[in-house]
């Protein structure tokens, strides 16, 4: 269940007068939301999706903004905020922060092949680069030090060899040192469903749209890369596919070549970035929000996958 | 005929490696243009249009660019330059200046309905809304000194009952005031053949793109309304069909309503821009440059357009 704010068309209607998109012909609400509340939006002039943001603080929202806007400029294919005719792009609509941005075409592909991960290990690298030039900072919401302190507080909710794995995990990850790894601004959330695709006449699919940007920040390039070789590379079972790792990782490899910093860190990213999911997702199971009302996944899915990763895993090219 | 700068696909490639789009592969010329060298270029991350520009000068490019990246920031459909790895959206390939933009889906519609007129009113409308918070300033590289003096340039090729036609019209422009007019940044050569549009499965087709800014400026808007609508509701004699007309004006009128000022001065836009294309192409016609390869139109197609217009306009609503 998602979390909505209702908008009223007529009230819609009246705060599009600050946009130049034309009026408004269709309201829709989108289900598919965990955190915030978005609408299909189609005016006389275009398509679009308005987002309310329902818990995200509003001085974090233009970093999400802008970092969207950069990668948009740099012909990447994300949801551009859309300015109002003031120039802004955040507003307030049902006294919540609220920005409108273009509506991407294209569905998500759950069952991913060796040729879908080698376009989003191009179009990761892609956003990679870009972001390089992108002058704001803010840390990655869900980095070391948000991971350390939300084990602590989900540990005394966990049975005892979940916690024996939590303990092992915290330890390792304090001993791991990634100032050497390239950084810059990363999607951080690059699941399968994050991701538009187009398919052509020919059945070819091609990268549409990456969406949700909203735990990006600044971090480790590779945390990145292993956030999204945990979703797109892994079999039912959790266990890495060989041939759509490789794929991933050799098409992003091409366009930003990896260091060797980066092959010594792999393996100690790859369980990070599992680590992250397990606590999130433990933290949303054990310790809802009051309020809140978030599509809770299963913890043990993550927790499964980082004990796969700690037993070993492919090497980076 | 075109102009073509050939690009070679191993020079393209390299070039390509200054932006974050991923790599080369395909490079096509598009034989349209008639003022530039035009490709679309694929890459692995997505589909562009690369124009390299044969004839205008440097410094008036950024005022185009910039332009075409605002009116996208405010969502509308207008092909987004592309920013580089350093940030920039203006290059240099074989020794000319070179810019990638989005390439915008859809087909041209040379016999429009109401429909469409009443779409592109709007569309209009909303480039003009959008553009009166663009910070930059270029004179109409087309506006009231050219066409004066161009109109000086060519007298002499004209048959005598032209240069009659000629000379009462650029004594009856001196004589109108446009001080009053409302001005911002305007397209000024929306013809047929700059929108792109998309045609939804149920046949309804909607405006994917307006292209080609690179006569853009700053002048009345209403100059920009009199060029659109001089093409788009015109009969093939050159008449105005009255229901395309109101069908153009009244969805302008709705998103930006027209002032006192504006119903006075609508007969001399009319004439006016009806002035402008037959002057260019007069220009075109009789004092071609040397090693220049344009489509030359026939000049004749305007200056009765000018006639029909002088002897008498619908008003704006």
């Amino acid at each position: 269940m998602s979390v909505f704010t209702p908008v009223p068309e007529s009230v819609l209607a009246d705060w599009l007068t600050h946009y130049a998109i034309g009026r408004l012909v269709e309201l829709k609400g989108i289900s598919a939301g965990v955190q915030n509340s978005n609408f299909f939006v189609t005016t006389t002039l275009g398509r679009y999706v308005l987002t309310l943001f329902e818990d995200t603080p509003r001085a974090e929202l233009p970093y999400y903004l802008h970092l969207m806007a950069h990668l948009a400029r740099h012909g990447l294919p994300v949801p551009a905020p859309i300015a109002n005719r003031d120039n802004e792009y955040l507003g307030t609509l049902q006294d919540r922060p609220a920005v409108l941005v273009v509506r991407l075409s294209g569905d998500s592909i759950m069952s991913p092949g060796t040729t879908h991960c080698a376009r989003i290990g191009a179009m990761l690298a892609g956003l990679h680069l870009a972001g390089q030039s992108y002058g704001r900072r803010q840390e990655n919401p869900r980095g070391a030090a948000w991971r350390a302190a939300t084990a602590q507080a989900v540990r005394s909710f966990l049975p005892a060899g979940e916690q024996a794995l939590l303990d092992a995990e915290v330890a390792f990850q304090a001993s791991v040192d990634t100032a050497a790894l390239p950084a810059g601004a990363i999607h951080a959330d690059l699941f399968r469903d994050n991701v538009l695709w187009d398919v052509d006449d020919t059945g070819d699919a091609h990268v549409g749209g990456v969406i949700d940007f909203y735990f990006a920040g600044y971090d480790a390039l590779l945390f990145d890369v292993a956030v999204t070789v945990n979703d797109w590379c892994a079999a039912p079972d959790g266990t890495l596919d060989a041939a759509r790792c490789a794929a991933l990782l050799e098409a992003y490899h091409a366009e930003r070549p990896f260091t060797d910093a980066e092959r010594a860190a792999w393996p100690a990213m790859l369980r990070a970035a599992a680590f992250r999911f397990w606590m999130s997702r433990a933290a949303d199971f054990h310790l809802p929000r009051p309020g809140e009302m978030v599509l809770v996944k299963n913890p043990d899915e993550y927790r499964d996958i980082l004990r796969l990763r700690a037993a070993g895993v492919p090497p980076l090219p």
